[in-house]
């Protein structure tokens, strides 16, 4: 299945509703008025106490709807075939929101043919601690975006770049896990675009403290995510990315330098996967403007797409100046 | 005010509650209990409609309670002097939580004296680019330990440390905010232990993506919060650091890089400052073992205080063996 969030007009404003996605269809459900509705016939519970009961059980908030571990992938099936007609909403001008609210945003660098490019790009050597250790790096859930969002563009930032990754989603709190059991905590795949800044990156590499300002501005995340069973093998989804409409990178998810598996494991070790997190699996090669000399603008429109998952379509905004920037203080440490 | 997070029993299981900390009576103050009193009485409200009220205005999750914005800091004084001593817990045998659930757990690196010795311990050269932009980390808040608790320590760590900083935390969503209304963000000041693995760290700092392994198993973060405004400089915070029981290091909260409005400033660029969220000062000089040639072991009492905030206080766990460690892969990125 496929399970995403939107924005939805109630008396309250505007408020996050989970919804099961069937492109297919041309439609979205709206997951908790759906289950009201079947709780409400199939309980014989009273329509407000149903109400209360749907919306507790799927929750705006992806995060917190995946908290309650396998009931959303248990129960949205028949909650969807009793009573899906009844709310459903056309798929066309849906106001998405990020697939996920993560509680932790993490991502990784493991294709090998992006780590050989962008190192070069940068006139960085590739760190042969990558081949003993898993590279992945924290970054702020403060600032995900869905799909069809602008791109906040800070003025700080002059070389914008997109990245194709897919993004992992957690389904399940667990610590600790390996190799061959590490997938059982994926509740699913989406697409996730970690918009940077390459010429920040330069000093925010060279400190090492992982990136800062060059990424925290925007993650793009979504469309939606279609559930890890509907995927053969996390190893064969083809994935492509097109500026303006024109293919500029493509691929399919191997060629890596560690199994998904073995980061998701490295990942959870001494701390916790928590359910909605989600994992970026490292940019494709070739999955970033930087690795074709691609200069951005703004206005341009940036689409993800990988097979099973769909497409994400973000469109650059304009850059924002005045901002307060630090005054530089060269000596400082010598 | 002092607020924290402690542990108590409920027909539900231990839960977590909010407090109101005096340790010069002695006590904590359950919040939403003194609250919920003082509604009943003030606005003649029914007792279970006081106590939902009260729970709602004073969760136990440091992060929502803040997301009120100023309600805590504005109601919690007449609260206590209402209701306090019918809602007083004995401040010995308290089962503290970390003072702050944060959404977004940072860290800088802004002591001078910590980042030259450091730096030559681990064999690194300063980069000048911390002359140009603010260095800081994202850490996964997800194993975040309170006053007296055990730090977990992965078996795969072998050479474990400390380290003394304060805590800012934030009390406002703000984003783009200047050094001269950045300390307007901040509740208040807590006491942060970055437990740290120094031998794994070399490679995680050659990789340059942040700290991964080598941070994330323990972030102490306590024992409770003290307002701001109970500080008359955040540049003159007398701090210790006491391993079983002897001072290793200790100085005051100035001799930094950038100012702690510009580390504000700087962080909220592009992205939100939330609610609950803590950001590390940096590191104490000399308030790291590492840079005392001190090797640390399984039962060691780190203490780390700060005047007008308090004692914090973790007892070093056992190493954890036999965890799934990834097999290095040499050649492979050649």
């Amino acid at each position: 299945m496929k399970f995403g969030r939107i924005l939805r007009d109630s008396p309250d404003g505007k408020i996050a509703r989970l919804v099961v996605v069937e492109p297919e269809k041309g439609r979205v459900i709206d997951l908790a008025r759906a289950a009201a509705l079947h709780y409400a016939a199939k309980l014989h519970a009273t329509p407000d106490a149903a109400r209360r009961f749907a919306n507790a059980a799927f929750p705006g908030s992806m995060a917190e709807a995946l908290a309650m571990g396998d009931y959303l992938a248990d129960q949205s099936n028949d909650i969807v075939a009793a009573r899906g007609d009844d709310a459903s909403i056309e798929i066309d001008g849906v106001d998405w929101l990020p697939a996920s609210d993560p509680p932790v945003l993490r991502d990784g660098l493991n294709f090998l043919g992006h780590i050989k490019n962008w190192s070069a790009k940068m006139g960085r050597t590739v760190p042969d601690a990558m081949e003993r250790i898993i590279p992945y790096c924290q970054n702020s859930p403060s600032m995900v975006i869905g799909n069809n969002a602008i791109v906040p563009w800070p003025g700080y930032i002059k070389r914008m770049d997109y990245e194709l990754e897919l993004g992992w989603v957690i389904g399940r709190r667990s610590t600790n896990v390996t190799p061959d059991n590490a997938l059982d905590s994926v509740f699913g795949v989406t697409l996730y675009n970690d918009f940077s800044g390459r010429d920040l990156q330069q000093d925010e590499v060279a400190i090492g403290m992982g990136g800062t300002k060059a990424k925290n501005f925007a993650h793009g995340i979504g469309p939606w995510i279609t559930t890890l069973d509907e995927f053969k093998d996390v190893y064969s989804i083809e994935m492509e990315v097109r500026l303006n409409g024109e293919t500029k990178g493509k691929g399919v998810s191997k060629d890596i330098l560690w199994r998904v598996e073995e980061v998701l494991s490295f990942i959870s070790l001494g701390e916790y996967l928590q359910p909605g997190d989600v994992i970026g699996s490292g940019t494709l090669e070739g999955g970033s403007a930087l690795e074709h000399d691609i200069i951005l603008n703004p206005g341009d429109v940036i689409e993800l797409e990988a097979k099973g998952v769909g497409i994400l379509r973000n469109v650059l905004g304009t850059p924002q100046e005045g901002l307060w920037w630090p005054t530089a203080q060269p000596g400082k440490l010598s």
